[in-house]
Parts: structure tokens; C-alpha cells; sequence
């Protein structure tokens, strides 16, 4: 460690920084997983896979879900079987492969969704609430380049 | 939804934020996990637990240990049984009740985790080194405003 490093960590600060973020994060994700639970009966993972799917309309690769989704630890195949069960996903052929097949979001689905992602908003500018448009643009901002320099810097 | 909410949401201002915020937690998150695994051969939730224990030398209860830690989802029983069997955690009685143990790093696990927690600061250093420390005490400063707002409107 050189001299400036060592210097820099003395007061931790950048330590001290992440263990914040990391604070927040997890604050915001508990309410958001609990107002699911209470108002949708859903979990953040059949959440969060539901909103990929509505991003990409023409659906996703079972791999490619595993790779948008926002939070680890969901097992894919096992939110997607649950949620075709219950009409809000689909299978459908790929023309290009035919062993492979895209899940989509159906027409109940989209609804769902639709329904939820407005009552996330709701909530999340909620709990933002106490912050002015200036910090939260500030705060914005600063995240903007936390992770530019995070990408910069990962393996 | 009342007007100044209504005008809030427009531009996504609190949800792009808290996305981002979720994305730089996750890009830090998985930078840990992988440099755990690779320098120590450990897990994130393991060296959390560890990280709860070095902050309370007379150990801590189950229920107690699951209360602090940071990171969700890992199964603290799984997580302890593994530790006591490596030698770095041990069950001492619990004087005020016969059925109750606590649980507290031995000496050998104090050392393994300073070494841990050393190497893990430094990478946390490294990640965010590309930001000034002007920047660094701006954004703790401001994820210290969100932390409070937050915990006020939240449930």
C-alpha cells in the first residue's frame, strides 16, 4: 500500500462510504420487498424478473433473464414456472434454435405488471420524499460517477 | 396522489435514483463476493458474520446474529456450523438461560478476519479511488440524508 493509499485510509472514509450505501440500499430494498409482499402478494425476485421481461416485449432467453436481473439469488426457473401457472408469463418458440424457447410477459401479465411498477414508484418517491429535487439530483449525480469509476476499477 | 407527488414522478427523478443506487451497491457487492472467493476462498455472508462477531467480543446469540447482519439471505445456522467446525467460531454457555449459546470468534478466527477486513478495505479503497475525496465526503454526506429520510418513511 503506498503512501497516498495508506493516507487515504485512515479515516476510512471510502470504507465508510460503501458500508452507507450499503445501509440504504438495503433500508429501500426491505420496504420495497415488504410493501410487495403486503400489497401484491409477490416477492422483489418474481418483481424484478417481471420487469425485464417488460422491458424486451419479444421476450427473454431463459439465460438472458439470469443475466438482467437486477437481484441475485432468485433461481429463474423456479419464478418462471410459478408465474406461467398463473398466466403472466409465457413460452414461446425460437425460430433460430429449436430446443431453446423466450418466456414473455402475457396480456395479464403486462397488467400486473403495469399495476405494480406504478405502486414501486409510488412508493420509492415516497420514501425519497424527505430529500429536495436538488439533493436527489446531487445524489444522482455523485452515483453517476461512483459507478463509473467502480466499472473502471473492477475486475 | 396528491399535485407535488404527481409532478415528482414525472421525470422518474426518485426511481432512477434509487436504481442507480442499486446498481452501484451491486457492482461493488459483486466485486466483494468475487474477491472473497478468490483471495480467502469465503463467502460474502460468512465474512459478514465474522464482521458481526469482531464487533461484539462476548458473542452474540442466533437470533441476535441474524438481527445484525447486513448482508440477507444467508442461513445463519449454515453459516456458523461450517466456522465452528474450522475452528474460528466457538459456542460459549449463556450464563441466564441453560438452553441458550452464544457465538464468538476464537482467537484463530480474530486473526483470519482482521487479514480479511484489512484486504477488504483496501479493495473498497481501490474501487472507490477514482472518486475525490471531496466527492467521497459529498456523497456520504448526502446517502446520510437519504439513510434518516428514509428510516422516517419507512414502515
Amino acid at each position: 500500500m503506498d503512501r497516498e493509499t495508506a493516507s487515504r485510509t485512515d479515516d476510512h472514509q471510502a470504507l465508510r462510504l460503501w458500508l452507507r450505501l450499503l445501509t440504504c440500499s438495503q433500508l429501500i430494498e426491505r420496504e420495497v420487498r415488504a410493501r410487495l409482499q403486503g400489497r401484491f402478494d409477490t416477492t422483489l425476485p418474481r418483481f424484478d424478473l417481471m420487469s425485464q421481461l417488460w422491458r424486451y416485449p419479444a421476450g427473454l432467453k431463459m439465460n438472458e433473464l439470469s443475466r438482467h436481473l437486477m437481484v441475485t439469488g432468485g433461481n429463474v426457473t423456479g419464478i418462471v414456472d410459478p408465474l406461467e401457472a398463473e398466466g403472466l408469463v409465457e413460452r414461446t418458440a425460437e425460430p433460430a434454435d429449436r430446443r431453446a424457447y423466450r418466456v414473455r410477459l402475457t396480456r395479464a401479465g403486462r397488467k400486473a405488471f403495469a399495476e405494480m411498477a406504478r405502486a414501486h414508484e409510488g412508493w420509492i418517491v415516497e420514501l425519497l420524499a424527505g430529500l429536495s429535487r436538488r439533493e436527489q439530483a446531487q445524489t444522482y449525480r455523485l452515483l453517476a460517477r461512483m459507478k463509473q469509476v467502480t466499472m473502471e476499477a473492477g475486475s
